[in-house]
């Protein structure tokens, strides 16, 4: 049986069409594949990553899984995996995992971060990485209560892009946090799973509530509507990173992933 | 009489030769020049520097002096400046400064702080803009009380690089501390004048210390032999940032920048 291994990596996507392979553009999943299949020498190497990101959406820990025959030791990989990649995408761990184990099936939960800086000018060391907010300073404790009113089970599909096609469009949010760093407003949201686009449209939401323009009682009948006019604009995709992805086996929950910190 | 101007600048220096403008070298000072001669009109524009940097290296706080008879108020330069600037380079703020202010000559204080990080991979976001040690981890308390040992006015001609001409490499240090922040270690240090990679020179040797190459008697002696070759070697310039200046009028002594953090 070939063995099945758990690859976890971290990159600036700002030069990516985010991680789906596609046609007439450059994604993350194709520069992992073609690293692997260069130091493995297997052809059909087949990647599954735990989620789709946007174009120029990053990564602080990303879980990719493989089959491979080839018998190097999975804490060699990245290290050998990093003389192949690009330097804006970078191994981080790999270990073996049971047969069973799926990246994207597998996954329980995710963790994303959105930052965003209101400063009267584009800090050049946030270009790419930052959303730069252009309408004055928000009000962080505003959104954070109003962030509140999102956690819990609901039909997200007013905080869904149009063109998407899932099954169900349920999710539960476990947390979502907003929270000032030095000069950085921080959007913290974990949940099982999130539709396109999903965090994008709530953090655009939530700076509506700091511009006045949706109140705190308005969230639950914008999630009740399932109306996509009814919520904020999309924010830009520069300052989305995803965070931790979460993982339980069958028998033996807990949590294989540990936050990545920048 | 012309109008004397203090312009405070922030700067990615990865694409550049350093502050100093030269032949066939890219420089952050010609870019800066060429947008106020644009917003101004004028030709004969003399931009000032606080300090010469080296290739690569950043600032978070960068103080510049002009003169210019436009009648632009100080408080829109920066705004008009940045529409002519290229991303890696914002002003952050002008002001009316007395006639006899220069920002080289004025400059009784300049804070450096150096980043490295000792990850077993370069972190895609920590590229050009902190240094990656790739000799394990470092002993942060050792070279903290290192740093100590630089505290004070000395003859620092044993760390400055060969080539540079200066009337006395005599210098003061104010205050140098070596911190963890995450997985970034930051030195900071704090003196009324560098000399020419003093910073890097400074930050090698404390490496050295941590590596048990120099031991901690040993900065004494180093310091008084004038001796290059006894330092540490010249660490990459992509991990320092000049962070602050300090300037003080002659008859009523005030700091008139404060530290901005990133």
């Amino acid at each position: 049986m070939r063995r099945n291994l758990k690859l976890t990596l971290i990159f600036d996507g700002s030069a990516y069409h985010g991680w789906q392979s596609q046609k007439n553009a450059l994604a993350v999943c194709d520069m992992v594949t073609s690293a692997i299949v260069r130091l493995t020498g297997e052809e059909d190497i087949k990647l599954y990553g735990c989620s789709r990101t946007d174009a120029g959406v990053h990564a602080l820990m990303y879980v990719a899984s493989f089959r491979t025959d080839c018998a190097i030791p999975s804490e060699r990989f990245p290290y050998a995996l990093n003389f192949l990649l690009p330097p804006d995408i970078r191994a981080t761990g790999c270990e073996d995992v049971p047969d069973d184990f799926h990246a994207q099936y597998s996954c329980v939960g995710k963790e994303y971060i959105y930052r965003m800086h209101c400063l009267n000018y584009n800090n050049p060391f946030y270009r790419d990485r930052v959303y730069h907010c252009k309408y004055g300073d928000a009000d962080v404790e505003l959104m954070n209560d109003a962030a509140k009113r999102f956690i819990g089970r609901h039909d997200f599909s007013a905080f869904m892009a149009q063109g998407s096609k899932v099954t169900s469009t349920v999710r539960t949010i476990k947390y979502f946090n907003v929270a000032r760093r030095t000069d950085i407003i921080e959007f913290t949201v974990c949940a099982d799973g999130f539709l396109y686009n999903m965090v994008r449209i709530l953090v655009g939401t939530l700076l509506d509530v700091s511009r006045g323009r949706i109140t705190l009682d308005d969230i639950d009948s914008i999630i009740e509507s399932h109306d996509r006019s009814r919520a904020g604009n999309t924010v830009p995709s520069c300052g989305l990173y995803l965070n931790r992805e979460d993982y339980v086996r069958d028998t033996a929950p807990r949590a294989l992933s540990s936050q990545v910190d920048i």
